[in-house]
Order: C-alpha cells, then structure tokens, then sequence
C-alpha cells in the first residue's frame, strides 16, 4: 500500500477521552475512534490487525478441530426464556421489539443459540463429539464502559461451545481448547497465564482464564511462588485465621457516640480490628442478605452471590434499607437481631472470641460478642484472599498480581442442555442430555492486551504475525528521484514476495514518516537515503536495535532473517 | 478436511418453509438455518461460501482503490436525526434504548455514520479523492421477509462511500465503483445486467442497480432490444400515447349503479379502457393523494412518490378515507371536485378526449370528460412502463424481466455533507461541502443469486471461485484398505497444493457420498474405485459431463486444467 492512498489517521496529541496507554495508543496510531459510550468504528489499520488476530484464532481453533458457524447477533426472546435467562442477564442485555412486537435481544453471549442447533440436528451419539465456533459481534450494555475496547458494548468475540456424551468427552474436549488458547496467546506474544476461576453459579466442574499481568486489568489474580497455583482471587479460597485463645466473657452493651467506621472503632475503644466483627448489608436481587468478616479483611462478592445460588444485582444497601434492617443509623449494623433475608458469617469470625459487634442501635455496638452464644448464621468462605495468606494448594507464599482477562474456558455440564431438552441417543439406547462446554476469547481486548505488552514511549511495537504490515519502505527526501525510484523497486520486490509492505511516499519530511511509523508500530523500517549512491540503505527493527546499514542486494536476505526469528 | 469431522447438515427432504429453490438447497445443502423469520444461522460449508463471495468483494474493491473499514451495527439515534432520518426511516429501523435511556439504533445502512467520520477526519483537499467501504452486518426490519437471504432482517452487506471535491471527481470515483462491481459479479458467474435506476428522493444525479434476471426476482426491469438501455421499470419513463381527434362534447352525469370497477365499466358501457380514466387514492404518509392514470394503465408508486419529494409509506386509501374525500362509496372517485391534498394527473390523460370518469357520487359516473375544461391538477409521467412502450432512448421494441438487485450503485452528492456540515477546504481556500457516493453490495442476496443461476435437479453447481471446497475424493468401497489409503493419498496431495479438498471417509455407501457432494455443489469428484487395480480413479465435473477414467499419476494434472478453463 501506498501510504499517499491511504487514510492515516495518527494523531499527535493524546486524546482526553483515553485513560490508559492501549486505548491512547489505539487512537493516536488510528486504529479506531469511538462513536458512543463503549462504542468504536475501526479504521483500516486498526481493522487489519483485528483480522490478523482472527485469523490466528481460527486457525489454532480449527487445528483442534473445531468447526466455524456464525450465528445471528438479533437472538428470540423465546431461547432465552426457555433456559430462564432472559430474566436473569438483566440491564446488561440491549433488547429491542421488531415491527411486531414480538422480543429480541442482541446476543452477550449464545449459549442459548448453539444449545438449540444442538437438540435440532444431533440424533445420536455417532455425530459426537463436536466442537462449533464462530468469531462474530457481541453486545453488552455495560454499566461503566471504559479503558477502550477493554471494556466496550460492542466486541468481537469468538465463542466455541464443545458437545460431548459425557463428562470424560467433556474433559478431552476442554483440554483441547486449553491447549488451543495457550497456542493462540504465545502466537500473540502476550505474556499470560492460565488460571482457575469462579465458575460459580452456572454450576459447571471447572473453568480457567486467560490473563494477562497488567497494571490496568481489572482482575486480581493470586500466583503461588512455590507451586503452580494461580487463580481469580474471586475463586480462590481463603482459610480461616485462627483467633488467640481465650475464655469467652460476658456480652456487654457499649455506648459509642459518633464511632461508625472500623477506624473511629479502632481509634476509639483502643482495639486492633482482629477484635472487630463487620456486618456489611447487600441487596442481592430481590434478598437483603447480611454478611459478616473480620474487621480487617475484605468481603468477597462472588462467594456470597454462589452461596446464594447466583445473583445478578448485587450491591450495596443504600441507607434507608440498612435503618430499615437495623433499626439504626448507618454505622451499628450487628447480628443480633438483624432483619435480613439470610445471615452470612465468614468463617475466621467464628474463631474470633470476645470481639466488637454493631448493637443495631444508633450509637451503641455490643463487645464480648461470640459465635454460636451470641448469634449464628451461615458460615463459609465469604472474604478476600491476601498475600498475607498462604498457597491454598501448597502453603507457600503467594502474590497478587491485576490481569485482563483475554480467554475463558468453561465445563457448563448438562446446565443448558438440561433445561433446554437438548438430548441425544447414546450408544446403550438411551437418551442423555448432551455435556457441553463453552470458551471464549475476547478479540479486540486482546489487540489491547498486546499493546499493553508491547509499547514505548514512541508508540507501538507489534510482533510480526500481529502487524498490520510487516515493513514499511521510506524514501529520505522525495525530491530526491533515484531515492524514490529505488524505494519504488524495493517495495514492488516486498510485494511480490507476499510481505505486507507500506511504501511512504507522501511529500512529508523523513522524521515525519519515521514518527508515524513508530506509533503505528511496523515492525520494520527501510530508509533509501543518501548512501543509495553507495548501492546502501538504512534498516532499522521497531523493537530496537541500531539502525544498520545494508547493501541493496542484501536487503531481502535481511527482512528474511527477521521472519525466520520470530517463528515459534 | 475430513467429512467425518464434520457437522454436515444436509437435508433430503425440501423443507417446508422455503419457496424458492436457492432458499430450498441453501436448507437442504447444510448452509444455514432459519432462527427467526428473516434471521438465519450460517453453518460451516455456507459460511465458506459467504467468505469466498466476501473476498472476492474485498479484492476488487482493494484493487480499486478503496479501504477497508469497519463500523459499528449499534448507532446512536443523534446522528440520525442530524441527518433527519431518523423519523423517516418508518419501522424498517429496529430502534432500541441502553440502560440509560439513550436511542440507538441497528445501523440499517451507514451513510451518517460515514459522513460523521469525514466531517472530523477530512479537513483538506489533499485527502481527497478517499473511499471507504466495509464488509458489515446490517438490520432491517422488513415489512415481508421472505424467500430466505433474499430479503432477510440480519444480513452482510458490502457498503462504501467516497468522498470527492466536486462533481467531476465523483463521476470518477462512481465509474471505478461501476468497474469493480462488473468485475465482481463477473468473477460471481453471475449474468446480471447493470441498469438505470431510480434516485428517488435521494435527490442524487445518477444511480445503477446490478440487476440478475431471475423469475423469483422483485423488481421488474425494462431491457431495449435495439440499443443498450436497461433499467428498472421504477424508473423507466413511459411516454403519453395521443388519443384519436375528437370534437368536445358536453360533459354528461351518467347513472352506473353497481358498476364500480374498470372492467365492470368496460361491459356495461360498451366502451374501450382507453376511454377511462381512473383516480386512485393513496396515502402517503399524512397526505391523501388522488391520481388518475388511462384505464388500461398501471400506476407507478415510485414516481408519484419522486413527485412528493419522497414518501416512507405509500398506501392505498381504506374505504373510509375514500368516502371522505369523494362523499360517495368505493369505485365513483373522480377528479371533479375530490377533495385530497394533491391530484397528480398522468399526462396522457391530457391527450385523451371525451372520456368517463367517477362522478364522486355513489352510482353516478360522468361521460365526456375533459382536461384542462373540465378538471385541472399537477400533470406528469405517473404511470409504468409496459412491453407495449417503446424504448425511451431510441424508440426500440422493449422487453421486461424480472431481476434480483445485488448491487447498488449512487450519486448522492451533498446530501448528506450539506445536511450534517461535511466541510473541507479547498484548493481555493474556500469552505466546500464533500461530494459523495454511496455503493452497496448484498452479500448473503449474491449467494443465492448465484445459487439461482447455478443449479441442476441434483442441487447446487458452484462455479470454481465461489465453491466451499474444490473437490471431493470418495473412496468407493471403505472396507477396501487399499482404496482407502489411495483416497487418502490423493487428499493430502491436494491439500499440499493448496487446493480445498475433502475426504468423505464415512462409513457410508458410496451412492449416499455422491448424492451429498452433488447437493453441496463441489465443482470436482474423485472416486476411488475398483479400477484402483488397474491404477485408475474416477473423475467427473459437478457442472455436466461424464465420467473420466484417468491414470493416478494424471489426476492433479487433470485437475489443474480445470483451474486454468476457470481463470476469467
């Protein structure tokens, strides 16, 4: 491509819209532009490493065996309905009416959709396993879209969803896939790791994501430094912290004007917040739901909303709901006595002896509190993980580390299956619900992963399968015919020889050039200068590297060298 | 790929909701299926032949110097109403809100948002000439969707714009968009014509449907057989015919009682249709209108409503609204004193003289009715074309053909640019509103056109391009080792070649194998069979003629003479 033909949309300023370098760099490299809230139109450099992605994508799924469908993004009301989720996805999902009023949505997701093809054209077991796919637009109305295509309301997603007769089918089926994401990532050149995740109430046997260490993800993942432990601190479980011994003393009501935070506590009554119990109020759905921990640990939202068989609002009880529970002002929240739907007690509470409660009355809280004496509740694992505490597999010492999640594989089991009727005939006669599985990988997020990954302070650096084209070829002054000529020549010789070439020919000065091409991040760089009197051009790499110096007749053996490096 | 790997959702039966024999072998091929009515899932052998089209579209319009884009489906309602279509685009729009109450739509076209992006990237001269186009999926919530991807809801439509400094510059860009698309459907197979077509109340200087004669096409196309005209009846002028001479005679009430339509009239006064004229009441939008045409004529909408300055709903009138504005029942409406906002009266009506009319009074007709004398209204060409015209540029016999539009060809010049402020500056230093063209492909109709056009009683016929695969290697017999292992052979020599082969290596009698591939329309068959012995295959051509016996070590010769016969 002629870069004079071209519409080049860099920019030079940093837009304001843009919070973090990805989705600076996405606009300033014009790669995008944002036409609502979460919302981008691609332009055509931005869109050709979109497709190099897919299509890296498609060929690992299709080497697993997978097949490519695609499926409609205007889904029936009626699927969603019948397996009871068309209630439950809530504000998340955009619907709409046709001319007829008749109930649609744009599809989030579409286990619905395949779940339906299944039960229609699978008969029997002969025609399994199988594995479908397809790379298409999705759409979820986001409560806060932000970070670019991080999190945006319209997405490119591929989605596969695996058939299998049984658990065993299942579990093939689902390696597969992990082994086809692993291979997909390390062609992106994205420093990931897969790591257990909540698979919470969709009630499925196992589920990992894809992650990428980033300052900017907005998943928090727990690493073993000892083992090879890594999980979704939504999923990793935490132990219960054993309390000093003690014998318990007497329930005593307290007078505590003013003192409602953990800290005013602390501050106030001279205590450490190991002596504290909170009692934190949620609306979840429909249920006001009270879930204590130990003052000094973080509740675990994901926990709670599994106890409670999955939650699709789940938030924070505004003022008027916790008097309301409490009888109180906000502040004097306690157990004892408390109005909710459901009682909630983390585990480490039940060890704790003789600790601060709210007295649910304004200005008072209860000390000497007791687990089992004093109140009960449903106890579990409701808190935060931390690095204070150890591997839950090993013991050892841990880290926490923010991801962005790029992938996420699932074992659904029979959940869909089941409700929807999808059965099939197994080799015994019998008819089974088919054993399905799903996984995702999120397109455009991973375009952003990786330049999160690969940047500098000059723009983006991609890696070569990721680029949208290989080598881009300057002439250093274009009044300066015999350059222009020769880089005429050595750009044809690249085309021919199927490299993705830019030729620069626009009448701007060489930094000019040099710049764009920067922050646009071609991973490679010819500049016929003044040394082609010498039968001499410049070659530089994007990803460092000095500025060599190569003879003309050389040049292509060079750009070859650089393909044969970054093969896997 | 193995057929035994695959999800191959072939049909013997035709099933029950499709009309049309595209529509029939696209179900019984294994293509797609129907999720909702006018929304359709692509299965894996359909979706190679949607990409295959795509990419022809793609090449050719790179190779004319367009870039690709790609926009979002999901617009926000603002740039609609900037343009003022957003109440005029009638329930055709599927309209939807997000969680904040803000209105979006599903992009049923993209000329707004193209617009949008050149109003803030296009500053100068110097970017122009510029065209952009995308391979995108757009919704439109059609009255009838029917007839499978001919006229669906969800579909893939190829749309570009380009943006030019003046007229001129779009005659160019408009005339490269013409080449490419010939080439496109060249390359389809396709017999399609190219013809005139109506800007309507698009207000632009020129536009050409591509048009492929089919009898289960929608529009109706007028071809001269002297000269090269060609153009949709829609826009196809029709000439006033000249009554005989007559003196005038005085205008006479008549009572008809119970004759209320044409050919009731025609009994039982004894006349010729030539000598009546009838007015028909239509509401377009919040107007009632009345036109009158001769008896014998068929009123054409489209330019009635080019006459309106562009209509969205164009309806015949219900009895209730044809008694109020004739004060008489159904079949006396008549021009003497109808009370609708506007009374378009067809020029010939002007020529005829001493004809019968409604009376506007239950029972009663006039005879020897007159223009000019008698009534008086707005005079133009209202009618449709008929075999029995003659051609409008040279005066030629016509003909008329049904057609399929697959592509869309328009001047729209600054329609758009001067209704949302599309500015840049020009050569002069003078603010200028961009000159645009829109040209739209549908990609999903082309498929079935092509289907249409390339079948047998057997199933599809794919021309070479297009075809899913290129060819089928059957091993006759699957317990016969030796065949199968040869079949085998011959598969991964093809696949080396990159040429798209298939394996059908299930267990199933051969008849079964040929019937399938036969169904999908694979160009090539090699059969593996008895003569394996003698060193010899099977080979015949999916598109008519008999079966070669040819030696192994010339079969891929063979088949690459098949590739060179289809090289246009």
């Amino acid at each position: 491509m002629r870069v004079s033909n071209m519409y080049l949309g860099t920019l030079r300023e940093v837009p304001a819209e843009a919070e973090i370098l990805s989705h600076q760099l996405m606009l300033r490299a014009g790669m995008m532009r944002k036409l609502a809230s979460g919302v981008y139109n691609y332009l055509p450099i931005g869109l050709k490493v979109l497709k190099n992605i897919e299509n890296i994508v498609r060929d690992e799924m299709d080497k697993a065996g997978a097949q490519e469908f695609l499926c409609s993004a205007l889904l029936p009301s009626e699927l969603w309905k019948e397996s009871g989720r068309w209630d439950v996805m809530g504000p998340e999902m955009f619907k709409l009416q046709d001319r007829n009023e008749r109930e649609f949505c744009l599809g989030p997701t579409h286990e619905e959709v395949f779940t339906d093809f299944a039960r229609n054209e699978i008969k029997s077991y002969k025609q399994l396993p199988i594995n479908l796919y397809q790379i298409q637009t999705k759409y979820r109305d986001e409560r806060r879209p932000r970070f670019g295509v991080m999190r945006s309301r319209e997405f490119v997603m591929k989605d596969a969803y695996s058939f299998d007769r049984d658990e065993k089918g299942l579990d093939l089926s689902y390696d597969k896939m992990y082994e086809a994401y692993c291979n997909i990532f390390t062609r992106c050149r994205l420093d990931f790791s897969p790591v257990e995740a909540d698979s919470g109430a969709m009630g499925g046997s196992g589920s990992a994501e894809f992650m990428v260490k980033s300052e900017v993800g907005e998943d928090e993942i727990v690493f073993c430094d000892e083992c090879k432990y890594a999980a979704n601190v939504e999923k990793a479980p935490a132990t219960a912290e054993e309390g000093p011994e003690e014998d318990l003393k007497e329930l005593n009501k307290i007078h505590t004007p003013n003192i409602k935070t953990i800290d005013e506590l602390v501050n106030g009554l001279g205590i450490n917040k190991k002596k504290l119990a909170k009692t934190l109020l949620f609306k979840a759905d429909e249920q006001i739901v009270a879930i204590m921990v130990r003052g000094d640990r973080e509740l675990n939202e994901i926990k709670v909303a599994n106890a409670l068989g999955g939650v699709v609002e789940f938030m924070m009880c505004d003022s008027e709901k916790v008097i309301n529970a409490t009888n109180a002002q906000v502040g004097f929240a306690g157990p004892i006595g408390i109005k909710v739907d459901k009682l909630f007690i983390d585990e480490e509470v039940t060890k704790m002896k003789n600790f601060v409660i709210g007295a649910n009355e304004t200005d008072y809280h209860f000390e000497n509190a007791n687990y089992g004496r004093d109140f009960e509740g449903i106890v579990g694992d409701f808190r935060k993980i931390t690095v204070e505490d150890k591997c839950p597999k090993c013991g050892g010492n841990i880290t926490i580390a923010r991801g962005v999640e790029v992938g996420h594989i699932f074992k659904l089991g029979t959940k869909y299956s089941k409700s929807m009727n999808a059965n099939f005939i197994d080799e015994d006669g019998k008819n089974k619900p088919l054993v399905m599985g799903c996984y995702g990988i999120g397109v455009n997020r991973t375009m952003a992963a990786i330049i999160e990954q690969h940047n500098d302070e000059n723009g983006i650096v991609w890696p070569l399968e990721i680029a949208p084209y290989h080598i881009v070829v300057i002439p250093a002054v274009m009044k300066n015919e015999e350059q222009v000529a020769e880089a005429e020549k050595i750009y044809l010789q690249l085309q021919q020889l199927g490299i993705k070439a830019l030729l620069d020919d626009r009448n701007e000065r060489v930094g000019v050039k040099f710049k764009d091409s920067e922050l646009i991040g071609i991973p490679m760089r010819i500049t016929v200068g003044k040394k082609l009197t010498d039968g001499i051009v410049e070659f530089k790499l994007r990803n460092g590297g000095e500025v060599e110096e190569i003879k003309i007749s050389e040049i292509i053996d060079r750009i070859k060298v650089e393909f044969e490096q970054n093969k896997l």
